[in-house]
């Protein structure tokens, strides 16, 4: 199997999915701001990006190619240029500034374990940094190919390890290589009658490997669970050892080391294999769409889903100024907007929290947890926008991350950050943060993606005009003050982003200095000279 | 609140509650040994078993008492006695044998977390070993006083910390002292309109503490959860540090450490907090017995239940041996047995496998989900045995303990070990497990007892007459064999007994060597003097 690189550097997904960016959009932004958009400023061509010069010395090239074959070290300018930066905000700003880009000093492509096993025996020899690389859609600047201590770094690409390594049917386990990517590990699945029921909005680019090492949750997670719910056994080869756990349903054999592989973010070693829990693929799938009165009032409706089994597997709540840019970005304002608010009005529901709930699944048993969860929305005020609403949110459930190249190409800042908290606490974590960016960007929306029993998820969108002189600088600003209100307010610095470079000066507080240090020992335990991706999560 | 040392220290629970052996049983167990059970040996006095000395030097005394007051330093003979040992059959014959039982030097309660720091603090000064001491309920040596390369060794008994600290009804969390029983934490949680729903056979017995430390899993967690899933956050108290970790309901900042703190055994720190998930105190609970045609029929039937979303909160599976056990236990065998055996036997689940489901919640949906589960298991070839064998099963559920000690008494070893695996691996490990059982006891039972979407626990019983002269060498014997049976058939050493000293040789099949190694790497980091629970889990 080939590597694939498909994804454009400058941005996300492809050139061929990027689409356009709206005019009504851009009027949108622009009544808001009260000023006109900056005129478009593509991003740069390949071949106008200066990289810092490749380091790797001929010694160890010549190592890595022996053990893996020289085409698959890789030291071109398109290759190193693609491994460069995950897709965050400073990622994309870097990238932009197309001068001294931070390179992976070569692109190494394992094909097997034995490869990854060989190739961090030579690094630690040869005193090589390496940052393991899946999709590259890290947006905490989990693959950004720091150096560390040491005089090298290669980025460790995963691509060529895409294996379906088996499907026990009967106790319902896939096992995956680390490079499985989402569209072809469903297919592989499906085939077999399975779904893994993974869909971060990653989907189509990001690996197992990158959802297992970030904690990944995907947006029918309600239902399906969190990756690392469903994770049962996994390997990680590290340059010190290998933690080789076996699939298993449950143990009280000491603490379990899968978490210890789920949110190791490719400090600890190389994820190579996961074994993950699989459910039978749905016959049916159903969205719709609803407005409740309040975003409040969607939160405590949510909570009663949830309480109560009914919670559908996809569920989310907007609160009213991320209902309104929705609204706005999909083109219903203007005329057809006041028609909408009109109806929504005689309804109780104007100016309120959109609300996008699907159901996977055999097609009797979808149709009454439906029945129940409408029911009891109904009873909190929810007013139907009919199913059409739903399945153009679930056309467009991947395609939301190519709006903010578009935007970035018009100076606009756009930025999202998310946590989670307890259902007691959720409002007061939501004005904190919803306070904190409001200082730094005239748009702050918010929605509710992913419930638990004993809490959910706040998921934040920031859109400002771009501060031009220094972009970087105005986006930490907002994004620290976000992430201390975030402490401040009793959140988790992250519910599925991961640590990366963004959040590392938050995890103490978020583990105290005993967890850090425990975590610290960890790694010097499976990776003692610190080769593996430094500078990311501890 | 004065601190709990009610557990009698020559076997299980109270003399009050011990009930007598019954002529059935001795009759049954001497038909199939062959042979009459040894005459009653009862356990000795309190007084006549001589512990050994006390090492506690007078310094470390004052420093302790100094702290939490003299009443809470305890040196007297039978609070030591009491916290010489677990439940574990080892332990049994330790004090049974009366002479030089390993004791601790002292016995310490500490009121609060302050406490429990300068206690450890003037540990690590006086070089002290401590053993944290829940229920005393541990069947894998998880309390006994090693010294480890200590001079001394204290029992560190959390009685004294057991309130519900809060409960947040809206996160449906609740936060406990570790030193918190079952009993009392349900009181205190149904009087508030919720329950824990953690019924382990212990339960009348153990701690907050001790069910964290140990992953429990209570004999209703296929409804309500394991311990391990249900633990949102938790205070550890080391002696190098602390773990707080903030009750979320999910994250994704790097490695979660709740599963530190669960399964770290005392070995860690010492657990003085958690918050867990908790439920509406159910208004209904429904108890039913069926008979299948086989265990792996029962087996299959189970996978279907779980798979389907039917699964009761208890659901158990005794294979043919233990149904065999059961009845005879329960005085159904002569000629009530044989009026059972015919009606069974007329509907095809004669010599068959015994089910017992109980279902806990609202009437509405307890009606709704037995008929599914009833009707899906009547495919199964199910029969029926009523309400009033359901409701036998649970009024005697935590009540199996002291049988062992009635039989002890008559000279028969019996024991109790449990694994899980995957579906598709189950029966291998059933047959290998019972295999390697079967060379050293003549009757070995077992039965299914959790459920997971990928695959179930198993807990076996095996009996024999004791070897008198060397019992411990006995029991060795057959607890060695069937570890290593386990591991060669793929399962966990242990589902939900915990590692303790007894799994301790196998915890690197369990973890591999890197995972051993990064535990330890753990602990002393926590623990960097190795005070903490010597001997136990690494």
């Amino acid at each position: 199997m080939e590597p694939s690189t498909e994804m454009r550097f400058s941005g996300w997904g492809t050139d061929a999915d990027a689409g356009e960016l709206s005019d009504h959009v851009i009027e949108w932004l622009e009544q808001r701001f009260g000023a006109a958009l900056g005129s478009r400023v593509p991003p740069p061509q390949a071949a106008d990006v200066r990289l810092t010069k490749s380091r790797l010395s001929t010694r160890a090239a010549e190592k890595l190619s022996s053990r893996v074959g020289a085409a698959n070290v890789r030291t071109d300018h398109l290759t190193r240029l693609t491994h460069c930066a995950g897709k965050g905000y400073p990622d994309l700003l870097a990238v932009r500034a197309a001068d001294k880009l931070l390179a992976p000093d070569a692109v190494v492509f394992p094909g097997d374990e034995s490869d990854v096993r060989a190739i961090l025996k030579t690094c630690a020899k040869q005193g090589i940094a390496v940052v393991p690389f899946g999709g590259g859609t890290s947006v905490v600047g989990g693959v950004t190919p720091l150096r560390g201590a040491f005089n090298s770094v290669i980025s460790l690409d995963l691509g060529r390890m895409r294996q379906l390594i088996s499907v026990d049917t009967k106790s319902q386990i896939g096992t995956f290589a680390a490079g499985l990517r989402g569209p072809e590990l469903e297919h592989l699945l499906r085939a077999r009658g399975f779904t893994l029921g993974h869909f971060p909005q990653s989907f189509e680019h990001s690996t197992v490997g990158g959802w297992v090492a970030t904690r990944s949750a995907g947006q029918a997670s309600s239902g399906y669970g969190r990756i690392d719910e469903k994770l049962l056994g996994a390997k990680l080869i590290a340059p010190a050892g290998e933690l080789e756990l076996a699939a298993r349903p449950a143990s009280a054999a000491g603490p379990d080391l899968r978490a210890l592989v789920a949110g190791s973010e490719g400090a600890l070693g190389v994820i190579t294999e996961a074994s993950l829990e699989i459910s039978p693929a749905p016959e049916v799938t159903r969205y719709e769409a609803l407005m409740l009165p309040s975003f409040a009032g969607a939160a405590e409706a949510l909570r009663s889903l949830e309480l109560q089994g009914e919670a559908p597997d996809i569920t989310r709540a907007s609160d009213e100024n991320e209902t309104q840019m929705g609204l706005a970005f999909a083109g219903i304002d203007g005329a057809k907007g006041k028609l909408l608010e009109g109806y929504l009005r005689r309804r109780g529901a104007a100016a309120g929290a959109l609300v996008i709930l699907g159901w996977e699944g055999a097609s009797g048993s979808i149709d009454s947890r439906r029945r129940a969860a409408l029911s009891l929305l109904k009873q909190h005020g929810a007013v139907g926008l009919g199913a059409g609403a739903g399945r153009t949110w679930a056309k467009n459930r991947f395609s939301t991350p190519y709006l903010r190249d578009h935007l970035l190409e018009r100076a606009v800042m756009v930025e999202t950050l998310e946590t989670a908290t307890t259902w007691s606490n959720l409002m007061r974590l939501y004005r904190g943060v919803g306070e904190a960016l409001s200082a730094h960007a005239p748009i702050v929306g918010c929605h509710i993606s992913h419930l638990y029993p004993s809490g959910a998820s706040l998921y934040f969108t920031f859109v400002a005009p771009q501060d031009q002189r220094d972009p970087l600088a105005q986006w930490a600003a907002a994004k620290h003050e976000a992430c201390d209100a975030i402490v401040a307010n009793g959140g988790t610095i992250t519910h599925h982003h991961a640590i990366g470079i963004d959040h590392r000066r938050y995890l103490k507080a978020e583990d105290g200095a005993a967890g850090v240090a425990a975590l610290r020992a960890v790694k010097s335990s499976l990776d003692p000279s610190g080769l593996m991706n430094p500078g990311k999560l501890l």
